[in-house]
């Protein structure tokens, strides 16, 4: 129920017991491998059947999917050619946005603790992000 | 459709046009606030008809959100009682718990930067709560 990504850790995986929606889960997995650059503008992803058997879901779940990364400014999709990425304009985030982000962190943190992670692990793998949100920033200044 | 939290910026928010069911949402941000030590043992939560008139939501909403956090151990539920915080067992986490809390950072992280996020911005709000959880971890120890 995985498919791997080129070159880093991230993989595409859906968890059917897990309280997300599986089309979410594909939108947020699909997303993250897009922002990390695992795709370009003009690449094909996999046809919505391919896609759908791979991960072991009904076509229909990868379909709408799909059309949110469309909406999203992602994908262009058309029917007999597929979804191809696209190059998607930069946004401009809105206070709103910092808030939403803020508030997912402190929740993914609150439920890590609860699952009893270690308090120096998390803070540990937090520090390890932003260190590599900084490495991309160079990465794109140079 | 907020319910400010004693001494810190997390509130109680459930946000009717998100992808995230609202039961959940409440489930989350409750989480939280019994992970940030908004509440102790002993104290009781709002009941379940003033938590959904509160937030404006159905009350079979907050019982169910209630019924998940029982059963996560965190609440008493009894008939007439109410809902009351209970000393919750430390738990011991999972290689898998462990992998669940990156990809939720990952996905949140990719999120934040496809709305626009400044990348900065984005490291800085993750090493800001590193920083914030050591120092609970120094709160635990002293």
């Amino acid at each position: 129920m995985t498919i791997p990504e080129q070159n880093s850790p991230p993989v595409l995986r859906v968890d059917l017991r897990a309280a997300t929606p599986v089309y979410r889960q594909i939108v947020d997995g699909l997303r993250a491998m897009l922002v990390g650059g695992a795709f370009q503008p003009g690449d094909k992803l996999p046809t919505v059947r391919q896609m759908a058997v791979d991960l072991g879901v009904h076509h229909n779940t990868v379909a709408e999917a799909y059309r949110l990364l469309e909406e999203e400014g992602w994908l262009d999709l058309r029917r007999r050619h597929g979804a191809t990425v696209i190059l998607r304009p930069p946004q401009s985030a809105s206070p709103r946005h910092q808030d939403d982000y803020t508030r997912a962190l402190r929740e993914a943190t609150a439920r890590a603790l609860a699952d009893g992670l270690d308090l120096e692990l998390v803070a540990g793998i937090l520090n390890q992000l932003a260190e590599s949100i900084k490495q991309q920033k160079k990465g794109t200044c140079s």
